[in-house]
């Protein structure tokens, strides 16, 4: 069986989060992709963590399954080659994926006029033309001031709006794919990241709350708003999530912990009714008090044991080592997962992509590129570039194929 | 210009925010969705926040340009109209998105011996099988321990994971389909909450960081891991995201302030080589104790204007208020928001898909359907029952139409 994709061949001019990993995306479920550089590497080249080695950990992770082209962007002859790359007549090509500023040469009107139904997907930074990262616009969301305790912002680590917006390139570019499919035509599709975060603030109700309501969400610490969830220590130093959005998880509770009718009481002595989310919500302060004696007696073992099996809606806190140590899922166990080596790295337990095909078996994952991997083969294969023609390229200085150590 | 998507006819039977995320993209992006649910509205039809007439603002704000179909789905008779819907043989029907438990009459073998192409898109919990939401998913990840100043973990309140999910599902959906339009195969997709949670901390190279480094990534508070970024107060009680990436942002930073010197000068201080993200990062906390006094000294409208064509990345802490304030990236003066009129609720600011096509017009920001809204209208054009058949269905309790006031 074919992988999924493996006749759409995307060229991607990117750096950082958001387009590479909307490339990755795409690459491991068997489309081409090949991530053009300028030679040296893109700002994201040595971006920390770093291995050992020097190479980059971010870098290296989320690359994997590209094959990698370094081109002297800042010469006419590297940029030739890079449209060329964009714009050869393939039937699945035709694509570009960027996050660079889209001018000159890599505009879409200069790279239409070659190929005129090109699709790019472009991701900029504030939809009112000025530049922005994931921090910039989590600043200006709202939910840093409503995450924690409340006695200043937390700024989130994991950078969410990069990856809300990396699979939205996806989906906008099959979206693209499949119009371009029925009726020939290209297009520019751009999306701000500025707007995946404002879509999202919208569309979970927080800008209504302010509009409608004159309500503005503050922060709860570590609780769930408008259900019952919250965390708790446990007797050895760790801490567990748990939470209760339907009855019945509400009731396991109870039942797991045999403490079900003292939590019963605390609808008459909170007046609320315990039958509903929000009363639920409403009294959290009183059940996390009945709770939170039956935690502090037990281990993180002993919690996992009384709730396997008891349909309680739960989790423990994992630091990114406990992760990897303890937690199955995290590991070769899950189908997801295989250890690879990554060259310049070593093995390590790299990720697919999560979603799993019926119809077609899981790739193998495929380590990151070295940078320039792929100059030559591109070179070659692509654009029928003889021997003498790619070693006139590279002694010139227009391409360069990986470092050699 | 139609629609993008608008021969794709999908069925949703779901719940909370990845599924109706997903759901509500590709009917932004023209696509018919039909969400059916139970009558009296599934789990997440009450959910908090509402509005003063009790609708679910997070309801409505999930389910925008739906069509909603209200079924008994606790007897045959109704599940059997549920089956018809997904399975009747439209091009670009059989599509069912789901994230409830797919047994029996939902499963994909039941559903696929109706008709043999369908596309079933099920998010699951935990891939170990068990239950688990955004937030306990998230408790495992890492990420709240390596959030804040350290003392504790704490918990994203963006549900970044359920986010991902949704636009996870939606890549896949396209790609299932345009394999179906390919080959005529249909397939179940699955997606496990937590494996959208492990691929990305797979991906943004902290499970490498463990096995390669033995690192264990620690809290920041607010700066940024590997690179100079931080906040800052403001004298009028604001306070601002600042961030250098670039050489050139960095620059930035010290002709904007007029710093420029003294920043200089923390490099031989400090030992490190500021012409690096990493001797930036190593060097925070020297960095910012000489642009404090800048910030310190300035109202957040003097830093906007000192900031505005600098070149400076940076961003305002905006609570959601203030978002909806003061941001006129969240208004209609951004095409992205339009004004709309939510019945039961009111007018507020609706964000459309936040992906621009150059190829097709914004469509107008449709509002969610009332419950059940379209019961009648759906059973009479895609099953073809006659009114009287529908009344029969009604005075039955298999099917009900929108409440009414």
């Amino acid at each position: 069986m074919t992988p999924l994709l493996s006749d759409l061949r995307v060229v991607e001019v990117s750096a950082f989060i958001a387009a590479p990993l909307g490339g990755m995306t795409l690459a491991q479920l068997g489309a081409e992709v090949i991530r053009i550089d300028p030679i040296g590497g893109n700002i994201d080249y040595r971006r920390w963590p770093l291995a050992p080695s020097g190479d980059s950990l971010y870098w290296t992770g989320l690359n994997k399954g590209k094959k990698s082209v370094t081109l002297a962007l800042n010469t006419p002859e590297g940029r030739e080659i890079a449209a060329a790359l964009i714009t050869r007549p393939d039937p699945g090509g035709g694509i570009l994926l960027t996050n660079l500023p889209a001018s000159g040469w890599m505009s879409f009107d200069a790279l239409s006029a070659k190929r005129a139904d090109l699709i790019m997907l472009r991701l900029t930074g504030s939809s009112d033309g000025t530049g922005a990262v994931d921090y910039t616009v989590n600043c200006a969301s709202g939910f840093p001031m409503a995450t924690g305790e409340g006695d200043k912002p937390v700024n989130h680590v994991l950078p969410a709006w990069d990856i809300a917006a990396g699979l939205y390139l996806c989906t906008g570019l099959l979206a693209a794919e499949r119009l371009r499919a029925r009726t020939g035509k290209g297009q520019e599709v751009t999306l701000a990241l500025s707007d995946v975060m404002l879509a999202s603030v919208g569309n979970l109700g927080y800008v209504a709350d302010v509009q409608v309501n004159g309500t503005v969400r503050q922060p709860l610490g570590n609780d769930l708003y408008g259900a019952f969830g919250r965390d708790f220590p446990t007797r050895n130093g760790r801490r567990v999530m748990v939470v209760a959005i339907s009855d019945r998880q509400w009731k396991a509770i109870g039942a797991a912990t045999g403490l079900g009718e003292r939590l019963a009481m605390v609808g008459p002595l909170m007046g609320v009714d315990l039958g509903t989310e929000g009363g639920r919500f409403e009294a959290r302060e009183a059940i996390g008090a009945v709770l939170a004696p039956w935690f502090a007696a037990r281990t993180l073992d002993e919690v996992r044991t009384a709730f396997a099996g008891s349909g309680v809606l739960w989790g423990p806190y994992q630091d990114f080592g406990q992760l990897v140590a303890e937690d199955p899922r995290c590991s070769p166990a899950n189908p997801m997962f295989q250890e690879v080596e990554q060259p310049g790295v070593g093995r390590w337990r790299m990720p697919g992509v999560p979603l799993a095909f019926g119809a077609v078996p899981r790739d193998p994952v495929r380590p990151a590129p070295r940078l320039g991997q792929h100059t030559d083969e591109i070179l070659a294969e692509r654009l029928g570039l003889s021997s003498a023609e790619i070693g006139r390229l590279h002694d010139s200085g227009i391409v360069a194929g990986p470092e050699t150590a």
